[in-house]
């Protein structure tokens, strides 16, 4: 099968998983419940997800375990970007091709979707003895999404982001900003699904540098796609970053010197893939970042 | 000692702990863990920190560990109320008589630090560990938590909060709200406490129905001093629920039945409290919370 028809199936795969762990839209209050279901149970390419149950099958345990790691990832996930597109933040009107989450219910309900939503990530994890891993592995995943979304991690990149917009662009910024802001989160799906298949030490420390390229790469090429992509297939505005004075690899390095530094990321997240065994669906995930129009 | 001087020096002690425990202001990104200390750091009566070490000494372990579930349940505390007072939300100006931290920090950095002190929240439960507490003990803890601050605890009672504004009061509304909103996290700080502590099952019950009590206790209260309470030893405006048209048990009772309903509720939690060994101390905190000022 293709990259590309394997990766939409797990992404359909995901969304039932995502689904079946979220509160029913049906539980009191409903209106909360439904603005987490809308902006997490349907959407987006799912890759921190598919990442993290291809690293916990590197090590080969626990795959019902990795499945709720794949949930909760996506869910922090969700969490964030409901909240960067609050008109506090990034203002956004549209995400995957619909109305922002407070475009349809409110800045309050949305504020607290996402609270809800990074509230439930942790209490789903806290339920993964349910599927068999131990008490110790469950708190060392715990620890490890927590530090990637903290305020060391993800929220250290929304911080700086919002800091530096509209500043004259600086390299060793925007790098700190992408490790944190979109790295953070894909090193530490990696990272928990990893540890939740019981991946050996070298396994894991392989998977981590495997991520934090990957990372890096994903983030050039968002920041490529905000600028010359398609809006209609990537479900935003196009040019957004650079209307809002973001800082971008774009704008720093122009857009042929930024596909080049994403293969260089690319091909050393390869590098590292291929030392891992079966790590051959890792190489070619790599490949659909760095090929990828959406 | 007397209860009002015992307290005012546990909260000292909890100050103390928050500071310790949370992100140095110092970390980059400085502005963001300067918010997340602003709203933490000092503040408030420490009711729910106190509680914990509180439900904790009744079992008698780890009490150690105990102080960082009391630290947790007071970050979740100050997020909560840092997400509250967004223009959003309740739209307030002051805070335990400073600006709130939207006022001083802006809209966008109070908003994540309000995710940050909730993301750090677990992060610091995944510590407890290393004061001696089981892994197993650890994982129980972090779900009741996220139960209790999550879409069918606390987030719930927000929720329904803002949708029921402006409405005609409804008793059991009202209870719900009450019972989510402030009555969650009072329960769920005790009843980790009583985890880390090892209580016994027998304890723990009791001590689950002596929190369920008082939290309704100082819900009442609260509402009853946001009508005639003094804004100076408050720290915020009173009349603004009123303002608002919230639900409140004065608006729904009057006055003096509210202080009725508040003191039936402080009777029986005092009665389950006198049933555990040690159990005064919760008895003063009870008779406390009737006669609070603030």
């Amino acid at each position: 099968m293709i990259i590309e028809d394997y990766l939409k199936d797990q992404a359909t795969y995901v969304n039932t998983l995502v689904s079946t762990y979220l509160p029913d839209v049906s539980c009191e209050p409903t209106i909360l419940h439904e603005a987490m279901c809308y902006s997490a149970c349907d959407g987006g390419k799912r890759l921190r997800a598919i990442l993290a149950m291809e690293a916990a099958a590197i090590g080969g345990s626990n795959l019902e375990g990795a499945e709720i790691v794949a949930v909760a990832v996506e869910l922090v996930h969700a969490y964030s970007l409901i909240h960067d597109d609050l008109p506090c933040m990034d203002d956004d009107d549209l995400r995957r091709g619909k109305p922002t989450n407070h475009k349809v219910f409110g800045e309050a309900i949305a504020l607290l979707a996402g609270d809800a939503l990074l509230t439930y990530t942790f209490e789903l994890l806290s339920c993964l003895p349910k599927k068999g891993v131990s008490w110790e592995l469950t708190v060392q995943v715990i620890n490890e999404l927590a530090q990637a979304c903290g305020s060391g991690g993800m929220i250290a990149g929304q911080t700086l982001d919002l800091q530096w917009e509209g500043k004259t662009p600086c390299i060793d910024v925007l790098k700190k900003i992408h490790r944190c802001k979109t790295g953070a989160l894909i090193r530490g799906a990696v990272r928990c699904g990893a540890l939740v298949g019981e991946a050996s030490n070298q396994q894991l420390q392989t998977l981590t540098e495997y991520a934090e390229h990957l990372g890096l790469a994903f983030q050039i090429t968002d920041d490529i796609l905000d600028e010359i992509g398609d809006a209609k297939v990537m479900g935003k505005p196009q040019g957004s970053d650079e209307d809002q004075g973001k800082q971008t690899y774009p704008a720093i390095y122009g857009l042929e010197e930024s596909k080049r530094l994403a293969k260089v990321e690319v091909d050393q997240a390869k590098a590292h893939a291929t030392k891992l065994p079966a790590g051959e669906r890792l190489v070619q995930i790599a490949d659909f970042v760095l090929g990828r129009s959406f």
